[in-house]
Order: C-alpha cells, then structure tokens, then sequence
C-alpha cells in the first residue's frame, strides 16, 4: 500500500491511499491529520488530477540520525559508533516532494539523502520487536545540512533545521512493500550526476533499532518522522568540498519508494 | 503582569492573567492556546482555589542554548562562544512546576537552572530590536540532563529529551515587570543546598541576541520557548561529579518571576 497527501487541481489537500487500484482520499486534509485521528484505512473517492505533496505536514516530532552508514563516517573522519546519533528538526523544517529549496546566498549548502521511517503506533521504551511492528511506512528525505552553521558549534540543529530545507516524500510505502532492512538503494543525483548511492542493509542502525532506541527516552506517535541518515558522497567529503549552487536540481530516489526533485533557490 | 495555565480545583485548566487584582481567566484551556489564538488580554472571572501548572504545554519549538554563562563554559572545559549552542527539546520533555521528575534509576540526572524566553511575536529573521519587542515574558527551567545519555555521542538531544523532564513555570512575568537584561539570579537548590547561582545579566548572549539569532534559520511563534542556558555549579562539574537520587529536592528559582519545586523519582 501507498499512502499520500495529495494537492487536487483546485490546490486542496486531501490524505489518499493506493491499495491497488488509483489514489483513494482518506478522511482527513493531510497524512498527519489522518495518523492523529486513527488512521483508519477506509479509502473513499478516486482522486483525479492529484500529484503528492509533502506527505506529512505536522510531526510532532523529527528526529535523525547522523553517522549511520560505515563509508558516510569513514569521509566525515569518525569511528563506527556504539549508540545512534541523534538531533532533531521541526516540522517547518520540512517541504514538499517537487518544491523549490529557497534559501539564503553565501550558505555551504550540502545533500544528504536519507530514508525516512514513518511512525504508526505509539511506541514507548519499545523492544525492537514491537518499534518493527510499529512502522507505518517509509519514505524518501533529503536531510539539507548547511555546512558552515552546522559546524559553528558543537551541537548541528542551526546547520540542519533551516524552514522549508529538507524535502519528504512523495508517498508513503507499507512494510509489506518495501523492506529496507534487506537493502534497498538511496541514491542522489545532482544535476543529473550521481553524489550518493547507499544501501539500506548497510546501516549500523537499522530503522527498528533506531525507533526502539529513541523510544526509550521520548514516545514517538503515529505520523512522527525518524531520518535514518546519509550513506557516502556528501559535498563536504569531497575534495574541494562541493556545495549546492542556486539553480541545481536535486534528486532524491529510494528504490521502491520514490523520488524527490528539487531545485535549488538561492536568494539575496 | 504574570500569565499562567492555572489548575482548578475541578482538575480543569484554565488559561489566566494577573493583571494586579488576582488571577482571571483568559479564553483559552492554556496558555499554548491563548498564544495561538491572538493573545488577547481579555481577563474574565476571578480564579479561586486555583494554583499555576505548565504553562505552556504545546509549544511548537523548544529550542536551548548551552555554554551561555561564562563560568558554566569553564567548569565544563570550554571556550567562550562566537556563535550559541542551540538543540531543541519536544513538548513532551516539559512538566509541571511542582511535578515530580520520574525517571529510570541508574542514569546520570544532573541539574540546569535556566531563565526561559517566551516568544510572543512571529519573528522571522529578526534584528535584536525586534527580537526585543517580540519577547511576551519570561519563565523559570530546568534543564535537567542525562549525561551519561547526552554524552554518548556528539550530539546532546538524547540527554536533553526524556520526557517529562524539564520542569518550567510556575508563571510567565511580562517584560515590564522583570528585566533579565539588567540582572536576575538564576538559582538551583538541591536539598535546600544553593548549587548554582548565576546573574542573567552575565549571559554571553541575552534573550533578545537569541531570539534574534535563531530566527535567521527558523521562524518563532508566539507561545515558542527559548532556553537561555545555566550557569556555573551542575553536578557534572563538581569532583567528584554528582548527580540526583531518588528523593531529592529540586529547588529552581529566578528573582522576581518565581519558584519550580520538583521531586526526583528514579524508578526501576
């Protein structure tokens, strides 16, 4: 199954799922008000004329995890870690799956596709059993990182919590269609040239692992978000370091999953 | 004035102004409310028989700053900052001012006495003037920290982010009635013990500089919190480090805006 928030022809918003046979509204305006009020799967009218748009618009909470693939911190110089790394974002952090990234002239302006694990059940010092059984779904982000904020000081959320920076979606895709733990591709293009191309069975984290782990602190709740980090080809490990320049298109894809398209604003 | 979300004897809550005559009620369940709904100071019947509880159980950010006094850097090892540290905390981390703090036994509970900013202005990229202007109060916090959480790995949230953790309160006092700039003292007791004693006007970056500084990467809205960091004497820092038991006496008090009593209840 796939679920969306879908923007109609008339700019109106509706939740949707696709059990098979063409995207369905569901009774809500968008993914985050369907998970708050139950998610009840009961699709209703075909939607005609409909293109996802951010599938989730109010988590409550988004939280990521950094150093998660074994070739993203060898480039970044770190160890293999014993415990996740974890920061959060906000939900204006977020924007959708064909936006435009507007942002500021002068940032070191870096990519960092990701897998996103979508939350459905409320998960409180959860096994990774039950974190595992709790997963609606997965679907694609681009954790935009601006470099030169990001390393001012010790802690990144002023590098990685710019509004409207890091793109998610298109849709939503059930664990019964998708399974990231046996290894699926995350790859980003920039200007159609391949930057990154990471394997999911690769990440020292796995999602369960990551939801349980952050359940032991804070519950996470149907429609949060959790980034599961970036593999290997980010700008800031090349040599000179790269970073986004206003006009490139950036491409987000998860084998399976989607692809997000994005075009880089920067602005005086 | 002083603003509050007050607790009745009914166990309802209650949005509340004291204007000067005692605490009336404001047309919204809490204070989050009240700010989301335009904050107009309309105060309505007298409360009796009522006391201060969170003040602001939905705020949409909750963002702190660490290393802000300058003895707190040194006695944790550190340089004095050219930008702030900022991470965030959830509304869940937050409780009540008289709550206990009920955490699991075998972690590292250290305290922050912290002066907390009340946004009462959407404030996007803002100067210090309008930052200032933006500011609808301030609050006492804790910061409390699990250390041996928050130093696991690079990043602080999963010692900054247990739920329940971060007692603020009791009331928001308006910026004509204190004027942290000028100097208050941020004092933490455990036990009846003085541990920390700090003087905001000591502050490496004042509320307004904060306010300011985070609103060049993400907008603030009104009911919005910024922590302004703790001075010198956590637990952390003592020789040997101490942290709280089971039992003790969380004193938080900030002159002229109030007093957080909280008990520390670590269960297995």
């Amino acid at each position: 199954m796939r679920l969306a928030t879908m923007v109609e022809a008339d700019r109106s918003i509706r939740a949707a799922a696709d059990t098979g046979d063409g995207w369905r509204a569901l009774p809500a305006t968008d993914l985050s008000g369907w998970f708050a009020s139950g998610a009840r799967l009961e699709p209703g009218e075909l939607l005609n004329d409909a293109e996802p748009t951010l599938p989730l618009p109010r988590p409550h909470k988004v939280i990521c995890c950094g150093l998660n693939y074994g070739d993203h911190i060898l480039e970044m110089g770190r160890e293999l870690p014993s415990y996740p790394t974890l920061f959060a974002k906000f939900a204006d952090t977020l924007t959708g799956p064909i936006d435009d990234i507007v942002l500021p002239r002068g940032l070191q302006v870096d990519w960092e596709a990701e897998l996103a694990v979508v939350v459905g059940a409320e998960l409180r010092r959860a096994t990774a059993d039950e974190a595992r059984a709790g997963i609606a779904g997965y679907t694609v982000a681009n954790d935009i990182s601006v470099r030169d904020w990001q390393n001012r000081t010790l802690q990144w959320l002023q590098g990685k919590a710019w509004d409207a920076s890091t793109p998610v979606g298109p849709v939503v895709v059930s664990p019964d269609a998708v399974d990231p733990a046996a290894g699926v591709d995350v790859v980003c293009r920039i200007n159609g040239v391949e930057r990154q191309r990471g394997d999911t069975s690769r990440l020292v984290f796995d999602s369960a692992a990551l939801l349980a782990y952050v359940s032991a602190f804070t519950v996470l709740r149907p429609g949060d978000l959790v980034l599961t980090g970036t593999p290997g080809g980010v700008g800031q490990g090349l040599r000179p370091p790269t970073f986004l320049t206003d006009g490139d298109v950036l491409e987000t894809e998860i084998t399976g999953i989607g692809r997000l398209r994005n075009v880089i604003r920067l602005t005086d």
